[in-house]
């Protein structure tokens, strides 16, 4: 080929132009490369194989030049530092969930799991499309974070325990692994809710170290065996029922990227948020079916008396939250105004919806 | 700058090498410009602003150098011309509902809507991790089309009526615009289903032409005005309980994309396909409050009675399709194997959250 025609072809007129004017062509360009760190162990099913899909899929719809490496907890900083490590700019983008981070944020809390709060479909719609959004990024905001739906469980079990709980009595004294919202919730029926880390729970059950445990559903708590050192599987998860995983990106970072990358960025998180709930759903029926059929697990679901305790309780938790934090206040208004609609309108969706399996 | 400077800073060599191997830059590339021709009328709320928003997140996400062109019904192609469109290869893109097909593959109603079927949470799970889009990709295979989940209306409302509905006599010789496998379900119940155009059914419904009508939820039915030519407003929409709207792609256009255009058309029809459930359900629940408490609207549940003849007729219509044609007996199985371990899940998750409300 003559040179002539090379450049004619290739366009290199057009690129020296672009070079002139100060653009930076996209070929030149090195990658932009990123780092994700999350709460996860690495490539933990469906929650750590979220965020490397996140990531996979921004490598793809950039034809590989905007790449993220993920890092399982403890990686490149410990679970609980994914917060600190991205509001810091340490890292740029950080995956998780928001309760983890109620020490600086209390407010954030709605934006991962409130007892007797939303399940994954209202939670997304109120999110994306009532008002959420907005609040999150004002909560995050001081913090040089952009939060970011990043998946939802669906609505969890009740925990698995050794004793039937038959009355709001039955928790007293009960030392239960349940973190957050729903661990405070607890204690104001007597209960003591305990931290235990995802890897010690199944020994700290075994040993009697507590009386019982929530963790997520039927494909997780069938992965680390709880139905062999528990005999009674409840629901429903009545404390986390819709727990919403969190992406955050560093705003400064964010501020940095083309249009395309951001836009690119987005819509990958967007695709996983989603994803990530039909994937619990799948697996969930499969799991929780073998945990009956093979494993033999009983199934009891909480009386009515005691989830209507634990709603009162609930209740008073947020109401607390909100009379101690202004941000956690405006978020509750908001919540419970979506709340409030959203539970006339389900009556004539989803709850009749919920008994054509009966009809 | 010297020029052998800029040709370093320019990566110019690299780009010299591509171009020597045969691969075309990506700069010197026209845009690569896309039609989609859509069922609804152009811009229509949440179902035609929705096809928009996959056009507009494409050249977001490409920077202007995939772009799509959004046609409403008529413009192009009439809506009920979209399928053979988009198959032939004379645009490359369609977005509509899989049940304006019934004609052409009967099994594509599974990826639209069922009476007594799924819900927009167990349809997403189905069709991206249950095995449905394998099934899906099948049915259009032959057609040269390759299907996407492209939104989800939620829970429809069972639609408008001027009498009440005591028991499934009353249905007898009901004139009800009600289209695709629920008017089949009709027709057995004695009632006449009718085709009416979207336009036209509040006219229809004012001057007795029809009886009763379906349309879709509280948003759009307060749009058409649907509560000041009928009485009463019943629910469920037991014949639509998720209809799933849908993206299709040539495959022949789809096939000649690069791999960053391929994942940026997935994920922005992914982005979409959770985006448009969550405004579904953002407004309805708004205007379901605004038909009630302004406009006085009759909100009526069909009796149980209603409700299970029909579900006997639903039944009946899906078992004859079954029989009738392979794949439509094939699709069946799986929704049938899906469907019985969902119910199973969410009798411990989504069904006892409906509950919550009244605890």
């Amino acid at each position: 080929m003559k040179r002539r025609d090379f450049i004619k072809k290739a366009g290199v007129g057009a690129l020296a132009a672009g070079a002139a004017m100060g653009a930076v062509p996209a070929m030149a360009d090195k990658p932009v490369m990123w780092k994700m760190v999350t709460t996860w162990p690495p490539h933990f099913p469906i929650l750590g194989e979220g965020a490397d899909y996140i990531a996979k899929l921004v490598e793809e719809m950039s034809g590989g030049k905007f790449k993220i490496s993920v890092y399982g907890a403890g990686e490149l900083v410990p679970a609980m530092g994914v917060f600190d490590a991205v509001s810091q700019g340490t890292v740029e983008m950080g995956h998780g969930a928001a309760y983890y981070w109620s020490g600086k944020a209390p407010a954030a809390q709605f934006f991962a799991a409130v007892p007797f709060g939303f399940n994954a479909q209202s939670q997304n719609s109120w999110v994306t499309s009532g008002g959420g959004l907005e609040l999150w990024e004002e909560i995050y905001k001081p913090f040089n974070l952009k939060p970011y739906l990043g998946g939802n469980t669906g609505v969890q079990m009740g925990g698995w325990f050794n004793k039937e709980i038959k009355s709001v009595d039955d928790l007293k004294g009960l030392k239960m692994r349940i973190p957050g919202l729903g661990g405070q919730v607890l204690a104001k029926a007597g209960g003591n809710a305990i931290l235990v880390a995802a890897g010690e729970i199944y020994t700290n059950l075994e040993r009697g170290v507590i009386d019982a445990t929530e963790w997520v559903g039927p494909f997780h708590d069938l992965t680390i065996g709880l139905h062999k050192v528990a005999k009674f599987y409840y629901y429903p998860g009545w404390h986390e029922p819709g727990t919403t995983l969190e992406a955050m990106v560093n705003i400064n970072a964010y501020e940095k990227l083309s249009p395309e990358f951001k836009a690119i960025l987005d819509t990958a998180i967007a695709r996983a948020n989603s994803l990530m709930l039909a994937q619990f759903e799948a697996r969930n029926n499969d799991d929780l079916n073998e945990l009956v059929t093979k494993h033999k697990v009983q199934l009891k679901k909480f009386p009515d008396d005691v989830l209507k305790q634990l709603k009162v309780y609930a209740n008073e938790v947020l109401e607390e939250m909100a009379a101690k934090d202004p941000m956690s206040k405006k978020v509750y208004e908001s919540f419970k105004s979506f709340r409030s609609k959203i539970y006339e309108w389900n009556k004539t969706s989803e709850e009749p919806y919920q008994q054509f399996k009966y009809i």
